[in-house]
């Protein structure tokens, strides 16, 4: 049976916050389950946001935000956050971020800010965060929980958003059936499994979105949670390099 | 609080089987629930099957089998599901289904079949499976829930494969949060919810890879379950039309 809750009654996330002594606070935390956080909380906490205020947009990003109707100054930390432009058209910057993560803007992000004029952009490091997170969360509670920092991303082929992992810890991201042998003996075919992608989109389902729940406790996962010591690969292992990449 | 179950002691599905009335027999079913069901056991019970040894390979199969080292009897059942091929490298045929989906194989599977040298397809009409499968259980269980058939396809910039729906009744595919607001009054970025795409994930999550449990009932999502006699658009809404598609 799995399972997931959307912790209530988080406050707003401060920078500089403990953002693992807030869940403590509002979860009876067990080994083996998955703490899953949205990245903004994550972001704020990290003091991960710009003020369009401070932004002095450069030419290019000047280009394309007449191209596309957008803020150049929005345009502009959208670049600073990208490796790689991969598309514009129809008001959509496809971007490649420093962490290899293909999304729309990459990851900057105007809603759910308290402060007007205010973008969030993605942790620096996710994978650290969420490490970071387990950590003292563990330090906290005793219990050594996986933790995986989400975002919605778009897809290439299919309408909307849906929830994925940008950085885990104490999860393991792929479940290798590769080699592995089906019930009748034959080899199977979805044999590499986006496990934490796929609960990063469990957990949204038990989410309000328009609330404050950033945080979700998924369990029922306990036989793909990591030793507390082990903190795993990370969401790293989810990037398919620009060199296998058959559409880019 | 969602919740993911799978039916256990379901029986092989062969050709012809009541599905429905074997999910009946192995589930107390409830208005607002989400039944999803691994297309193989659609397809299945659909018959939607071909025995490579009555497949006589065409020119391009017997070219693309060569070049990618495949069973070119394998591969013409692969082009005879697919409207469109969009990548041929290492070994991985890129299709556009002819119900739109892109996917490796056009979903054409050897895997957790009975007999041997038989190749799973995708069902003709994924919507209508789920239509029928949804009317026939509240034939039969007085409950309307609805029903989500599933696969396991990959992404274009993340490693493994995540299961998105293929089939839907009575549930809505896409959350639309557009033009709403978030708690601070903003716009909201991540606006248009794969919501069907994410419970088939959910749904993944709650079984064993290498054992027989198609069926997964999943509870807590009853504001998104749709009244009895309104199916909705189905996954055919979830499909990006080539001609917004971005990178094909």
């Amino acid at each position: 049976m799995l399972s997931a809750e959307a912790l209530a009654g988080l406050p707003e996330i401060a920078p500089g916050a403990d953002l693992a002594a807030l869940i403590a606070a509002h979860a009876e935390l067990r080994d083996g389950d998955v703490v899953v956080v949205a990245h903004k909380a994550v972001s704020k906490a990290e003091g991960r946001v710009r003020r369009l205020a401070e932004v002095t947009p450069g030419e290019r990003a000047r280009e394309l935000a007449a191209a596309h109707g957008k803020d150049p100054r929005h345009v502009q930390v959208v670049l600073d956050e990208t490796a790689e432009l991969l598309r514009a058209e129809r008001g959509v910057l496809i971007c490649v971020t420093h962490h290899g993560f293909v999304c729309a803007n990459a990851g900057v992000d105007a809603s759910n800010v308290a402060e007007p004029e205010t973008l969030i952009l993605l942790p620096e490091d996710p994978d650290g965060s969420a490490r970071r997170l387990r950590a003292r969360l563990r330090e906290l509670t005793g219990a050594a929980p996986a933790v995986v920092v989400t975002d919605s991303f778009g897809r290439a082929w299919r309408h909307g958003q849906a929830d994925v992992a940008i950085g885990i810890a104490g999860l393991a991201p792929l479940e290798d059936w590769r080699g592995r042998t089906d019930s009748h003996g034959r080899e199977l075919r979805a044999t590499w499994i986006a496990l934490a992608d796929q609960v990063a989109g469990a957990a949204d389902l038990a989410r309000g979105k328009d609330s404050r729940q950033p945080v979700v406790v998924v369990r029922g996962l306990e036989r793909h949670v990591l030793p507390p010591d082990d903190d795993g690969p990370g969401a790293a292992a989810l990037v398919r390099p620009a060199s296998e990449d058959l559409f880019r």
